[in-house]
């Protein structure tokens, strides 16, 4: 039996497509590639996404709504987004020309902001999910990932938001720079929430931290649990200290993986702050379908 | 003709070793190759030695003083260091064993910190140059490079010092980042100025600007030269910062390779910090030869 969906959503990200069938709001299959950005030529786009979605397809053509696709070249897509503040799905959905009469695909435009510059594409259809789920929202998104985005949202429209490198800072930190020779694997809470301190509270010394990781290995010994945990909560603590403004005093929803999602839920509530943790992919396919809506 | 070396000085980075043939206090001869520390076992040291000097050696033993080796194993070398606060040269010089009967080679120790956790190896060298040249000298010495360290000199004395990644920092985020796509090879001083102060005055937004890098390429379509001198100040800002308990109200001396180190010192001195530049390959066989005297 092979089952065919009445739509499909898809998050295109940096490294990673994502494809669930839905059928009457449900998900009915799934499936996943490897195919990033690189890939995205207009033919290469088409293939990818057919490897990825073939069997769901039926005779008739099947709306494809998809987000993220940061990569996606000027010319062949016109690069939309929507300047806040404004709505999550501030702009029309982008119809991408396709070959193959059985697919009818939209993209789900960006957002972007001016002053200080920022852009994301797959975050704001998130929200869009988050908020069609809890009406009349007012607080403070967060959606943890390699870029991590921190969203301001008030009477329905996203104000201002915010770009962090930390994921990819703690990617490039533990895999190429010298204190990959001291990280692993492992976890230490209490090194982690030492870190965290350490530059919450004075987030200028992330510059001199770091080294001492390394120094702790040579001279002291240290484990890499405990390496990995601190280095981790010096990233989040420099990027919580800069991304107070949010936070303080509001309500949060941090949306994303769970454990990604949870490590800053944990961090926050050792500020006090109030949060709650959702999941990533159902608010993405959430969003896609409120995205859809406006053409159905 | 062949030129003999009274003795040979030896810079072992780590990506880079380099040679100077010595008489009589001047340079004769140089070489360099990019044997790092990958290399570092007892064979493949000596053999990479040779490749390097050979053409200086006489018949007769010549002395090889090296610094730096921060890679070189455990157990082969019985590696030392002095532990601040001490002398730049507190440690006795190790006598590395040889098979080639021309050899007679000298490590100098590095220098080490427990609290803060810190190491160096091969910077203790140049400042020990430095107050060769420099008796009765109060101040703080900055070592730009991958790893930039200050260290606070009392009294003949390193009295502490700290490591910064900030290097290392640029060139990740330069090569292998998303930024790599909206940087390049120019320069802009306007730009480095401002991403200067925007750290030195808020170290904490140096999480939240970095991002903004790459979105104002792609939605302002920011020069390379502007990305690039903006992405080293925003860097060496916060790593002034942090150091400043180091350098407020010091005289200081930067020691290194005159580019590198002319950035730290307009840097500095846009803070009003009094600064003197040094040469650091001339300060390394200043320390090599003051290290060299111990044993001779």
């Amino acid at each position: 039996m092979s089952l065919k969906a009445e739509w499909i959503a898809v998050a295109w990200g940096r490294s990673m497509v994502r494809a669930w069938a839905m059928n009457d709001g449900e998900v009915i299959a799934q499936a996943q590639s490897d195919a990033g950005p690189a890939c995205l030529t207009a033919e290469a786009f088409e293939e990818a996404l057919l490897a990825l979605i073939f069997g769901w397809l039926s005779d008739a053509p099947t709306d494809v709504v998809i987000c993220g696709m940061e990569g996606a070249p000027q010319g062949w897509v016109d690069v939309r987004y929507g300047a806040v503040p404004c709505p999550a799905l501030a702009e029309q959905l982008q119809a991408l020309p396709c070959k193959d009469a059985r697919l009818r695909v939209y993209l789900v435009p960006g957002m972007k902001q001016t002053q200080p510059a920022d852009v994301m594409r797959g975050e704001e259809t998130q929200m869009a999910g988050f908020l069609s789920q809890n009406q009349n929202w007012d607080g403070v998104i967060c959606l943890p990932g390699l870029h991590t985005k921190w969203a301001h949202v008030s009477a329905d429209e996203v104000v201002s938001f915010r770009s962090f490198m930390t994921g990819e800072m703690f990617k490039l930190l533990t895999q190429q720079s010298v204190l990959r020779h001291s990280v692993g694997e492992g976890w230490n809470a209490e090194a982690f929430q030492a870190g965290l301190d350490m530059t919450l509270s004075r987030p200028e010394s992330l510059a001199s931290e770091l080294f001492s990781i390394r120094a702790g290995d040579l001279l002291l010994g240290t484990s890499t649990d405990v390496a990995t945990a601190r280095l981790s909560g010096l990233l989040l603590g420099a990027e919580l200290a800069a991304s107070r403004p949010y936070w303080l005093g509001q309500q949060i929803a941090v949306i994303g993986e769970s454990s990604l999602a949870g490590v800053y839920a944990e961090a926050l509530k050792t500020q006090g702050a109030w949060v709650e943790v959702v999941d990533g992919d159902a608010m993405t396919r959430a969003g896609l379908q409120a995205a859809r809506a406006q053409v159905i």
